[in-house]
């Protein structure tokens, strides 16, 4: 039942009236207000002040609960972050699989808490290091992975039973979580024992990241398959992370980032049943990760708003009864675009505050960006400030103390009520459409974050909002923050690395096993047992994904008009 | 009326003892939580969860109202920040009055909105630069002024009706307030047109900072002279701004400093009161200054009990009748305290989330501290760095987009009706002891203090809490980070200039003045027009303060037993 007296409500009502026509008018009839129109990051609007009346149909038992139960609006474990805190996961990756590993050798002595794999983007497309394809692009936006040999010295000396791997991976998820199964064997570490998290959100690529390889169809029944080989073998690992960071890095507002994220996971659990498993074997080991931008309470009320969609979602829509099917726990990082190249130490303070937001929203793992990311891979410097704002905030500010902090204030619950009836605005949306990918191929969400990009730049355009460093208090000085410097020799040696690999392996086993790969891609059979025997005889990754290409064929995204 | 509903607390009620019961227990006894205690900066207890049940008594219109009435729980102005930004001042001063000058202007190129002027220890202390007893301490922490001279230099090229001035003086505060309003006289600037605070809080150096020079007594009629001044001629002008920031940085918790400093605001007042002067008459010109520590809730939950203890106190206790009496303004700074030596760019950090506090908790004013000051005097790019914080916050984070976010969380409202109980806890005591100056004569804040700081060292070294990088998470780099150079050549000029001044000013005249403060001091008068008088005279600093010293004679404080 509503917690609040009508009587008392009526009262209020009256009295806020009162202030509106006496102190209110009076202030604005001296002074006007900055700008006519306050908003956030998405463009929403806020309103002056948000009083009981905001929130009149609130219920707290029906829309807040308790922490760790039903609908998980306060957070999905009994004890918040004073029991167990979320997991500091720096995201980290360039150059040769020897150079990475000793920046994560570096990041755990420093207090580290997860790994973070990021791959280059040849490696994103299944390119090989020495394919004409990759050329250029060897190490820059993550390591180089071609095979289970680079994977085995990526991981060289870091027990993989006693750390939890995030790697960011998509279209060829399945393959690079074959190569780390595999790195994990040669260690006498088994499957059962790996606990981790594979991007494997190939839905998000077509919609905002493009990284995308193989059509839909085949791709999700790649996810599919992992889906269900991880549901039997590995239960510890969450093998997929369905990700909205992508989808708000391209432009989108907030609400779309959550509702097209939510479409998505969703999309993910209706190909798990329609693969016949039982909703309540895999849902608890789907994951999410979400964009935490510049506007403090836009990104709190939206992941209080996450978790309550997906708990009703699971339990009302899809019948799951287990409760771990219906909470959500998800990853965080800070927004990449909100960095500058001006001034790049400002971006320390952005940073801090865009963290902050994740941790009182309740995240079970974050990346802090390093002030330097606008301008090259983050230096050692720079990464372990971008750790430190973690501990700082775990350590020094109090927040942890206490489970959703912001739980009950006026303007945080109207902000997530409204959260939520935009996100199902788009589910109502994608519904009409017949589906996330009929929509898709229809090009709704990238129209619609076309839509949101195109306004927020004509706002910074018409000064209508500030980018501090941009578009005002710039400043010409040069950055002289020191840049970090690759390897020189690094393509070359990865390039040596992978023929001697060819020359070296048993031959027949690679032929032999992407034979059968190719048999069980035409067939119904589950991939990941063959793709798995393919990186055991040490085939690369970029001959796996041309046999996945020659069965699957590629995508080429509509035209839209 | 209370505004929730007792049969929906009831539920309520019934609802949170079954969670304990079952989740809660369950959470707690497969994993207990990391520590015995969760504590604030200032060693308070914070509970797991905060619901309705923790603020059952509220009463919105009672406890909140509305932002510009009466108790101001949710701020002084009916917009908030949307109607005016909270002034970015940064209290700046170093060497010379020619260094500290250039300093001023490149703030206010960078974006700053109002000065403040850090002083040097003996121009604190009531000496000349060339004193004996001021050897060594020139230009250290501040400016160094000793004549109208050097106060004229400092604000060259600066239009005084244009800006507005706060300066950091207690003891010879009259004296420093003097300088500066000849100062504008010169520049042609009427002293009505002036704008800025003097902080003229004597109480609290025989509480905290201990820089005092004359007896408690002597030193309040000084105070009063000053309110009593303003309020005829300077209606701009915020004749005192009561501080908690140094009691906090001398190891009080965040109720402590607030109680104490509020106990010091209402003896001012009954000194003004006491002197004939109608309370609003003056009530409207006194502001209040706050340290924004660590602890991110606790800091926003102690200024917005600051407000409403502070409206009840001037309108309940006081009769004030103006409302502009019952209005608390306050400026802000980041905690000196917090700021680490080691790893300094993690002062970024810590600076902006206190900062995000601050706003969120609605100050009129702020100071950012620069990441290199427990190191050194700030940098230029230091002091932009702190600077920049201030401006992201303002235009990047949404947060001043509603007014009072946090209104309404069942957090943040029952932490802000414990500070205020506290706080009238140690009023209590105040009156048990016979007040203020009787207190503080018995040691009682001074013990108070001790006692805190004690604790908190204790929890530190017992490892109860941790400091990123002092006791947690260490490292051994050397700092590398660009420190500030003052001018070598600065003492002797200061020194060459002070020499000259007294050969070349009018001899008579400054003797005359000098004498004629001499008699108004030993009488009853408002010292204020002969210090005036004195400062045109180019009468030193420490030719005012031997007078003044002569007839007030010095104090010492009591030995604590």
């Amino acid at each position: 039942m509503p917690l609040h007296d009508p009587q008392a409500l009526q009262d209020l009502a009256a009295a806020q009236a009162h202030w509106e026509g006496t102190t209110l008018k009076k202030t604005l009839d001296r002074m006007p207000e900055q700008r006519a129109r306050f908003m956030t990051q998405s463009s929403e609007e806020i309103d002056r002040l948000y009083t009981p009346l905001d929130v009149t149909e609130f219920d707290y038992l029906r829309d807040l609960g308790f922490p760790g139960e039903y609908p998980f609006t306060r957070g999905i474990h009994a004890t918040g972050h004073r029991g167990r805190l979320w997991t500091m996961r720096m995201f980290a990756g360039f150059g040769t699989a020897e150079e990475t590993n000793a920046r994560y050798k570096y990041l755990l002595e420093q207090g580290n808490m997860g790994l973070s794999v990021a791959f280059d983007l040849a490696t994103l497309m299944g390119y090989d290091t020495d394919a004409p394809a990759a050329l250029g692009e060897f190490g820059k936006c993550g390591v180089a992975v071609s095979s289970l040999l680079d994977m085995e010295l990526l991981f060289d000396g870091i027990p993989l039973d006693q750390v939890s791997t995030s790697m960011t991976i998509n279209s060829p998820a399945a393959i690079l979580w074959a190569f780390y199964i595999a790195a994990a064997e040669k260690q006498g570490v088994p499957m059962e024992a790996l606990r981790g998290t594979l991007q494997n959100d190939i839905l998000k690529e077509y919609i905002a990241q493009k990284e995308y390889i193989f059509p839909p169809s085949p791709s999700m029944r790649l996810v599919t398959d992992t889906i269900a080989f991880g549901t039997e073998h590995l239960p510890q690992w969450n093998t997929i992370s369905v990700s909205g960071y992508h989808i708000r890095e391209a432009g989108s507002t907030a609400s779309q980032e959550l509702a097209f994220t939510l479409a998505d996971g969703l999309e993910y659990v209706r190909w798990g049943v329609a693969r016949g498993l039982d909703i309540d074997s895999f849902a608890p080991r789907i994951s999410f990760f979400f964009n935490v931008h510049n506007d403090f309470f836009e990104e709190i009320a939206k992941l209080r708003a996450a978790r309550r969609i997906w708990a009703r979602e699971m339990r009302e829509t899809f019948g799951a009864k287990d409760p771990r099917s219906w909470l959500m726990r998800f990853h965080c990082q800070t927004a990449g675009v909100s960095l500058t190249a001006q001034q790049p130490e400002v971006n320390l303070v952005r940073v801090a505050i865009q963290a902050l937001a994740a941790v009182i929203g309740g995240a079970q793992s974050l990346h802090t960006n390093s002030m330097d990311e606008a301008l090259a891979l983050p230096s050692e410097k720079a990464v372990t400030l971008a750790l430190r704002t973690q501990q700082v905030i775990a350590e020094e500010t109090g927040v942890i103390n206490t489970i959703d902090p912001l739980g009950g204030s006026y303007f945080v619950e109207a902000l997530t009520n409204q959260t939520e009836w935009q996100v199902y605005e788009v589910f109502r949306r994608i519904e009409s459409l017949g589906g996330v990918i009929p929509a898709l191929e229809a090009g709704y969400f990238q129209g619609e974050i076309a839509d949101a990009s195109y306004r927020h730049q004509r706002e910074l355009d018409l000064n209508q909002r500030a980018i501090v460093g941009v578009n005002k208090f710039a400043a010409d000085d040069a950055v002289s923050i020191p840049i970090l410097e690759m390897d020189p020799q690094g393509y070359d040696r990865q390039c040596a690395r992978l023929a001697r690999l060819r020359l070296e392996r048993d031959g027949e086993r690679a032929s032999a096993s992407l034979d059968a790969l190719r048999r069980a891609c035409l067939g119904e059979d589950n991939t990941m047992p063959f793709l798995l025997d393919c990186a055991r005889a040490y085939c690369t990754l970029g001959e796996i994904v041309d046999v996945l290409r020659e069965v699957f064929g590629i995508y080429h995204e509509p035209v839209q008009i």
